[in-house]
């Protein structure tokens, strides 16, 4: 059996990862791709910093010593970011070398633009670690579910997302007490924008929405609203309607447009997302063969994503020991209309702050009601501290449009101190959130 | 764009099935296999009853008419049953044909002599539809986990028993009147057996531990247990502990063997799989790289199976299309040491009906404790209507051999009328059932 040899671009989580699960199952492993797998070299910033993880292989901060070595048939991009990780996968293929990532920003950008790479230089290349850690999302869109027109995928793909507000839901604490809490734990970024704000998961909708929908979807294309806003407050009033909160990404293939979004929404707790909680990941799936389908587990994490990054490695390697790398053209459809989100349907949840006068109920009803909102329920739910009213409405299903119509107008009430939220309901209706 | 012709060998549920997904999605398939299916003949029992569902291919009932033609390129069998159809399969790959099944019964049987078969011929051989339905699993298995060493694997994989329990559960009636009711729907044949003895799930069973512990596991190598002699007052009494009753499908890789079985379990409530209800199927697997993943949807059906027969049709079209057929050589592994079902462990739920005597639940404990099985619970739950006493005892993690010592010994007590129960317990503890 002969070795192939590898070179990973980045030694940070995922790169330590894949050297583990490569050194921990190297006999498995070789047992099913035929071949022993070695990692020849490593691209680092800096090579004379000490890591004891890293046994004997050679570190260096010069790209040009990998993409040089013809050795190297695989190089594996572990370091994230967009630059210089799309340029060196490009150069790599230009070089006729098989290029695997984990990098979800150069996919949710560049798709296009590497598959084409790929192609002309007749190379593999992977990408499953980019989407759900270690979950099998990528390949069973491209291979798996291929029978389908797919009219929906639905997500919980943002795993320090998901921690946060799995605990302020099982712990009543708040949004500032949670984050200081995932910081702590490492779930969360000094600057943890990236996740709050959706655009995590903003980048992963783009790339599954591509896949699915047979279209080119790039991060700007989603409309994203990430969970700083939500309260401890609105999770524990969801409880009692029998929600709980989920950071989702939502991809539609409607007759306005294709639709992709990432936003807080109140999922009915019977729900298959309602209970993926903590760290993992799942993504949902509906085709109009198969039915409903989901793929669960960990959405992060050095070693649950290496777990993706070598299955895409050992998937080269057989090609390379079968000599068929290149089989595939990568195809990737037209882009398609978008649907605007303002023409997006939902339930809505709203919570309003109003003074505590009589008549105050039939009035904001009355609002909404020329707003053609109409109103699934609304209840005073308590006092605040200042002696106001705090009231919450659940709409019926309306469009985005409509829903923040109905807001605006309530904020132009005299009697409407402030709308504290608007977030979506998922009512348990096909086809709306 | 050229037109790969096919055949179909059976014209059921999956073939109807099949039928109609190439028929719904044809251009969406063309574009991503990269040439036109067409479906050229069909072996059914008799070419002459009318289908409408099958307009204009060729109906045969001779076998040989396909064999001989060589403009089908691949035979797909969704006849079912072992013979002719492993038959079929053999001889349609020795005629060069590709090879795509549903057919569980051929698979857990004869899967290396098919690999064999497949290899020698060089040809592609693919049965993602044999377990779990629409639900991606054995590619996944294949194909996603190969960084793994798979510890565990964890399935609902029969719809119908599911259904039945489900049923059982929320609606709180007899295993007979359910079972009526799941003929009537069609969700079990008039003759059960092969759903509520558990032999269609120890089939499935058998399929995925050879793919997840790399080795041949076969049919008889599985242990069963159906679930014809849970009663709704099981069911009931497990509620009240806190856990909800499946009909799992268990696989372990262990110090003492591969352990394979089939049998209901007391799952908590908190569990992912406690909540897979109705015909759906999910598929847990523990991997040492990835951690836990799950795989949900429809576990049958003649579209979401179809979902799986397409998409491995399409695999193969692909493979013809780059001119990649045969490139992988199925492996399977070596038969490995089996785990014999007296050594497994797990906790155990006991019902007993026993005298209304004074000193009856200490002498029970007392034989409990001779047997060497600690209780966690021992509750004395109502009376019968003979005026007996029912008991109900959770013990803690002990061996099959020890919990069935216990019940012997229980039986033999002058007090004890009856063992009406002995069901495990998942009790949250790792690696125990």
């Amino acid at each position: 059996m002969h070795t192939i040899k590898i070179a990973l671009l980045g030694a940070g989580t995922v790169g330590s990862g894949v050297i583990q699960a490569l050194s921990m199952n190297a006999d498995i492993i070789a047992g099913r791709s035929g071949a022993y797998i070695e990692i020849k070299k490593i691209l680092v910033r800096d090579a004379k910093k000490k890591r004891p993880e890293v046994n004997g292989i050679l570190l260096t901060d010069n790209f040009d010593e990998i993409l040089d070595d013809e050795e190297i048939s695989i190089v594996v991009e572990v370091m994230g970011g967009l630059s210089p990780a799309r340029d060196y996968m490009l150069r790599s293929m230009a070089a006729g070398k098989h290029v695997v990532t984990a990098n979800k920003d150069v996919i949710a950008q560049h798709l296009s633009e590497l598959y084409t790479a790929a192609n002309e230089n007749t190379v593999d290349f992977l990408y499953e670690a980019s989407v759900g850690g270690g979950i099998p999302i990528i390949k069973p869109l491209k291979e798996c579910l291929t029978a389908n027109k797919i009219s929906e995928i639905m997500g919980v793909i943002n795993g320090t997302t998901n921690y946060m507000l799995t605990k302020m839901t099982e712990k009543h604490i708040s949004y500032d007490a949670v984050l200081r809490r995932a910081q702590e734990k490492g779930y969360a970024e000094a600057n943890p924008s990236a996740d709050v704000d959706g655009l995590d998961a903003a980048r992963k909708a783009a790339i599954l929405a591509s896949l699915a929908f047979d279209t080119v979807i790039e991060f700007e294309d989603v409309s994203v609203e990430g969970i700083s806003h939500i309260t401890e407050d609105d999770i524990e009033y969801g409880l009692n309607l029998g929600y709980v909160i989920k950071l989702l990404a939502v991809g539609r293939n409607t007759d306005d447009g294709i639709d992709v979004r990432v936003h807080p929404v109140f999922l009915p707790k019977m729900h298959p997302l309602a209970s993926v909680n903590g760290v993992f990941n799942a993504v949902f799936v509906r085709g109009d063969v198969i039915g409903d389908a989901m793929f669960y587990g960990r959405g992060a994490g050095a070693l649950p994503t290496a777990s993706a990054v070598v299955a895409d490695i050992i998937e080269v390697v057989r090609d390379i020991v079968s000599g068929t790398t290149g089989r595939m053209k990568y195809r990737i459809g037209e882009r398609k209309k978008l649907c605007p989100v303002e023409k997006t349907r939902s339930s809505y949840y709203l919570r309003l702050v109003v003074a505590d006068e009589p008549g105050v109920l039939g009035e904001i009803a009355t609002t909404f009601g020329r707003a053609k909102v109409s109103l699934k329920s609304v209840i005073q739910a308590r006092w605040t501290e200042d002696g106001d009213a705090e009231i919450v409405a659940v709409t019926h299903v309306v469009t985005h449009a409509a829903a923040s119509a109905a807001a605006e107008a309530l904020r132009a009430l005299p009697v409407v101190r402030e709308v504290r939220s608007l977030i979506r309901v998922a009512d348990g209706q096909e086809d709306t959130i």
